[in-house]
């Protein structure tokens, strides 16, 4: 019941909330992505996304390698060896072995020419120039075939990964020194109000720093988005008008965040569907936190109206911001949190037609992951986003999750684990 | 029988295998961690280690604030209010309510002296400067009460917190610029052998790329790390030694790839143990693969020797590099990589008695994760690391994995998941 009032409370100021699919689908297909590319030595691409497949240069191995430090052979002549009675090699340096000949080799050695086996050091014994093999091999055995980790020609790694460690490896053991990736989106940053102040300045009464500048920063960054500061607007038609603008002209999206309510001060939207084509094109989001989000395009560019409640920022940006970033980084799909299935600790009540996002605490216990909601009155508790390391969507159908169920949660943050749990 | 005689024929050369958890214990109570402290600006901050706790420096919210868009009123005022029989207020635009008065108040505004609760405007109706108001309100309703979501004196984030954009929030929040957090860990890369060539060097016959230094680099990065590049050392006693006593200069830890083993080139364990006091410490653990990686510690700093081939370099480093690198950064506790629990696919055979780290690609089918295990030859395969987003521990005491278990996957990549899947 008191949930209800609250809703009708706040779906009076708009004209109608917009489910989360409905707005995401409809803004991102007004905008136009069209990350451009740029080549950039292999180290520095470590966490960017590929601009084009690596296609193999080579075969790897590049020749028939030995696996196992050992002797090349003939296996055809080691056949019937045993300890009683060995075959005897005599040992040869050459790149080639010739009839009864053998070759010492290391794990990684090209083996040489005639040979197609290696026998494992513990089944031989040399005296001097001869080698003695105390049991038979067969064809291939303890060699890595030339091409059978890769062919060249094939794909290597497609178009659209983000570049991780070992995808450096590979590309590393192809001799690549450079490699094609997407440039950076450029992510205009404002905050907005009358009553923020910059982090760093004097504290005055009734102003609050401005933390938001602060998150969305450090959240674009997170994903490889380059930030552009606009620093901070008052709440003044002029000055937001002209700083959106100015974010416009020198980034691909703009985020703002705060004045996007219906209430006096609340110009950002007004704003936002002046400034240009087609303008405002969802105002109010059927979502728990961040209702008032406001989703923009201008001149085929994104601009994101988030509230300016702390949390609902946070939680705005991981619902529109995400997705978005991911589009304007080249990557197939959106990419998500670290996802870690646990169980509920208690029962949690959500809005029916809601997405609600639902912070929660996980840790390890006994072997399970125990998901424990962050119970919070306010949206805007700093203490709930420090408390909480990470968050459940409950979808707009399900009216709440019950206690003991199995959820997948969205990671704020890496768990720390002792040996025995991992 | 394969598996024992494979077994066998490499413990040949290795006294014994020392278990992971022994060889880890007593490598690290032989290394001196005395990370430092530095001062850094706020955004510069990101994913760096707290290294002494934030303690608030105010209440959070600092006063008693609007949680909603409304009229600040004495909640007592308000009883017996109804649309049918409103209460009458004046309204009055000074920071202080008299008798009777209301002050019309957006979310996050001071409530004026003398008020302690706010109607919101959907209960209300304004006639000029008269405000009628349709339903009771009681003592602090829609107020978020000053200190409620942070007390002035509180610790807020706790040293050793590696910080992302929700604690740097919260910093902002206090109007903090600069924070303190342990200095970043120095660690040298050495790739040793006389095949291995520079990346973006022409390639010559029997030569390999030196895809582990990049690799290495790209992990001790990935952590946050700083990298010395050792370059690549030739199989010689004289200047492997020359360039690790150099590393050991130069860094707060060293890591060397490559001749490990107990075959003729494999000199780096020979050097680990002459250039400094306790050198060696391990040489050979019981895991696969890894298993002939040596652990050294020299004048209090650690050495880690890892193996020539690529999939044992990047799951050593798992097993020993990110438990060393998490306490240089002053974590405190090692902090492990994204975990899933999933399904397996399939059985998978694994050997009883050594740690076996099984590459594992995850994805979802049907809502549910299922872990496919990578089949591979050899641990050099470099396609089995990009076919792979994860690997799963079995440890010593188990022989593989049964079809359908649940294991946890520690992830190497995040995951890409439609919206449907979240």
């Amino acid at each position: 019941m008191l949930i209800e009032v609250h809703v009708l409370a706040r779906l009076k100021g708009f004209q109608e909330l917009v489910r989360v699919e409905d707005a995401l689908e409809k803004w991102l297909a007004a905008i136009e992505f069209h990350p451009n590319s740029t080549s950039v030595p292999l180290l520095t691409a470590q966490n960017r996304v590929l601009s084009s497949h690596i296609i193999a240069n080579t075969d790897l191995p590049r020749t028939d390698r030995s696996a196992v430090d050992g002797y090349a052979v003939k296996a055809a002549e080691t056949i019937g060896a045993s300890q009683s009675k060995p075959k005897i090699f005599k040992l040869n340096e050459r790149d080639a072995i010739g009839p009864n000949q053998a070759k010492q080799i290391w794990t990684g050695n090209t083996i040489p020419e005639n040979a197609d086996a290696v026998v494992m050091l513990e089944n031989t014994k040399t005296v001097g120039k001869i080698l003695e093999v105390w049991s038979p091999t067969t064809r291939w055995e303890n060699v890595s075939r030339k091409g059978e980790d890769i062919k060249k020609g094939e794909i290597a790694v497609k178009t659209g990964t983000r570049l991780k460690p070992h995808h450096l490896g590979i590309i590393a053991a192809f001799g690549m020194s450079e490699v094609e990736v997407f440039q950076k989106p450029k992510v205009a940053v404002l905050a907005t109000g009358n009553e923020i102040i910059r982090v760093g300045d004097k504290i005055r009464e009734n102003k609050v720093f401005d933390s938001n500048r602060v998150v969305l920063t450090a959240l674009c960054n997170e994903l490889g988005a380059e930030v552009i500061d606009l620093g901070i607007a008052r709440d003044d038609m002029e000055e937001i008008s002209q700083k959106l603008n100015n974010g416009l002209r020198r980034a691909d999206a703009v985020m703002t965040s705060g004045g996007t309510s219906v209430g006096g001060p609340d110009l950002v939207p007004e704003v936002a569907a002046r400034i240009g084509k087609p303008g405002i094109l969802v105002h109010g989001v059927a979502m728990r936190p961040g209702m008032p989000t406001g989703l923009a395009v201008v001149g085929k560019k994104p601009i994101i109206l988030l509230p300016g409640n702390p949390v609902a920022v946070m939680l705005s940006f991981e619902v529109f911001g995400r997705p978005l970033i991911s589009r304007m980084l080249g990557l197939q799909a959106t990419e998500s949190r670290p996802v870690l299935m646990a169980r509920t600790k208690r029962k949690i009540s959500t809005t029916l037609g809601r997405k609600n996002l639902v912070r929660v605490h996980v840790s390890r216990e006994k072997g399970e992951f125990i998901a424990d909601p962050i119970s919070a009155r306010g949206s805007s508790l700093f203490s709930t986003m420090t408390r909480s390391n990470g968050y459940v969507i409950v979808p707009e159908n399900q009216e709440g999750l019950a206690e003991g169920e199995m959820v997948a949660v969205n990671m704020f943050e890496d768990l720390k684990v002792g040996e025995d749990d991992v």
